[in-house]
């Protein structure tokens, strides 16, 4: 237990000059920490995905905005203000799908602007790293939350059950807890028995393979009895009886409940109905856009053939030529959904009428875990 | 259409000396035949799958047994019996848990011991040459039999169609047309266009790749226009629509009609049902077990952890230690079944019955396709 949330994905280093960030383009192989304090190096982190998954991106970004900006050596404020409008724009150009960076670059500026002036220059870097501060903290505790009603559900199935997950929504994607293994985390924080208490199966996830390299990973560095399978052996496991619920993450909810998240998980969702498996979907209220009617609304986006026939392998395991269907999500229909799990509640069908219970707003956002 | 059945995966050469095999290792990276008249080289082809698929095993095995006794230099019939029972016994090793080999092998020595008291040497090697060829050609029919009544399927469906499958068993996996792709060579023999008129969406199978490697190859090979995606992408593709009708291949039916098959398969089939796709099984009669009540009396063979952690990669992509699911098959419930395809026709539900009237009788036969 002391041991399940060790690894920290990014954290203002101690005496608050560097980010520090776990490189998870070296997992599951080599757990190695970089200290970042040059924007071109923080630029570099986030473009090659060392550091990924939509909110702990925004975290990074809010870190760098104030990381970079204390760096600023002048009084002037008008000054201040133009060269931190500048490294804004530098840093969210490293990767600009990432609506969670341009989010909280916007946050942090949006503050420099308000009290510009009001503040001196130093006052102000005291201000912006209170507001990165306030971002990470605000992250742990949506997290926490998704984590702490997804545990409800793990105490009503009892100790020992057993978890299956999609693809990387763990703390690696986040600041902590992550969003579909909080529940594990907090259960574990609860005194649950990392080996005895949970069992939880992760699917490989192809092509990039986030669950082999990712869930499995931080499962099994919690501590947690974990297993790594095929995308198409969920079935198998599933007619086993060894899998009591299903958490998966999402990258962006309809109002009527269908939901985007990592290609495959609308095929899991299906086996899991035919299997009555329940089938729950964790959700930071802020992915859930009330302006979409429907899933239909989503659009997908389609990724290079090459990582289906190429990447990670030692020569080339598809003939040259041949076509590829390679869809980085896919959209999963809410009547395959038994409940979504907020930081405000579990909302269930109809979801559009649970979601505004909820006191959840439209909003405009897309997320990329990838 | 010249080309659509250009891959011979195993052949008698034409002096009747040697075995040409098509090395299947190699794919889809280099088309090289092997031409094989050693023990000890046909035994290493069989056991480092240069030739794989059960009946292509069993054509294997059959012309590797007269290959093999014609080079036994005796007159003697019980000297040559003698060293036909163990080149069978040494060849067997090769693969012994693929019950086709052991099959065409017995077939073989059976004639043997049932003709040699009134034959030559001479005269039994002709014989035991006529029981090989025969055995190729009867594959040949049982496949151009599952091809033409499947084919009969795709003319309901009409010119255009979308067909996907999962793993190989196309004609790689069989002396000539496969079973589950054979219905695709048939419409290319009768002339339909493989560019426009057929469309096949391979499931790239892991861990072993053979969708990726094989099915994706001979159907380019075959000049069909073709589509490789991740095993988890198969509900994207049968939501778009693009899919009207889906062929699998399988191991072992039970008489209710389960049917064990390749890893993935019953969720491919739980995932067609869900978006009310047909799916079809393409099935030789001789792999219809009526002495199996149901798929549960199927035992699943449970693979090593390192195809799933560690194969075909350039460095391990999943932590030590980590536990690891990896069934070679699955069972797939009757009920997903639209149609079982044999050579003798088409069998529906009730299945057992259905068997029946086929005159399907109890064989006892495990069928590996690895």
């Amino acid at each position: 237990m002391a041991n399940a949330l060790s690894l920290n994905t990014v954290t203002l280093s101690g005496d608050g000059k560097s980010i520090e960030i776990l490189d998870q383009t070296l997992l599951p192989n080599e757990t190695k920490y970089l200290s970042l304090n040059k924007a071109e190096d923080i630029w570099e982190a986030i473009y090659k995905l060392r550091v990924r998954g939509a909110p702990a991106i925004g975290v990074t970004g809010a870190y760098a905005y104030f990381v970079l900006a204390d760096q600023i050596e002048t009084e002037d404020m008008e000054e201040f203000t133009a060269k931190c409008a500048e490294l804004m724009e530098y840093l969210n150009s490293s990767r600009p799908t990432a609506v969670n960076l341009s989010w909280a670059l916007n946050r942090m500026h949006a503050l420099l602007l308000k009290e510009k002036e009001s503040r001196t220059v130093a006052e102000m870097k005291e201000l912006l790293k209170a507001e990165a501060v306030a971002i990470h903290k605000e992250d742990i505790e949506i997290s926490r939350g998704i984590g702490s009603y997804g545990f409800e559900l793990l105490q009503e199935i009892g100790k020992g059950a057993g978890v299956m997950t999609h693809c990387n929504a763990g703390t690696l994607a986040t600041a902590k807890y992550g969003t579909a293994l909080a529940p594990i985390y907090v259960a574990l924080e609860n005194g649950w028995d990392p080996k005895r208490d949970l069992h939880v199966y992760c699917d490989e996830t192809r092509p990039l393979l986030q669950g082999a390299r990712l869930s499995a990973f931080e499962m099994q560095t919690a501590g947690v009895d974990t297993y790594l399978q095929c995308d198409n052996m969920a079935s198998y496991t599933m007619k086993s009886g060894k899998i009591d619920i299903i958490f998966v993450g999402c990258d962006r909810v309809a109002a009527n409940g269908d939901f985007a998240n990592k290609i495959g998980t609308s095929g899991v969702a299906i086996i899991a109905k035919h299997y009555g498996i329940p089938f729950y979907v964790c959700a930071p209220s802020s992915t859930i856009d009330m302006t979409l009617a429907s899933g239909d609304e989503i659009p997908i986006e389609q990724r290079k053939a090459d990582e289906v026939t190429e990447m990670w392998y030692r020569e080339r395991m598809a003939p040259e030529g041949v076509g590829v269907v390679n869809p980085a999500f896919d959209v999963t229909d809410h009547d395959l959904v038994t409940g979504i799990i907020t930081e405000k509640g579990i909302a269930t069908a109809p979801f559009k009428e649970s979601f505004e219970k909820m006191g959840i707003r439209p909003v405009e956002k897309f997320v990329d875990k990838n």
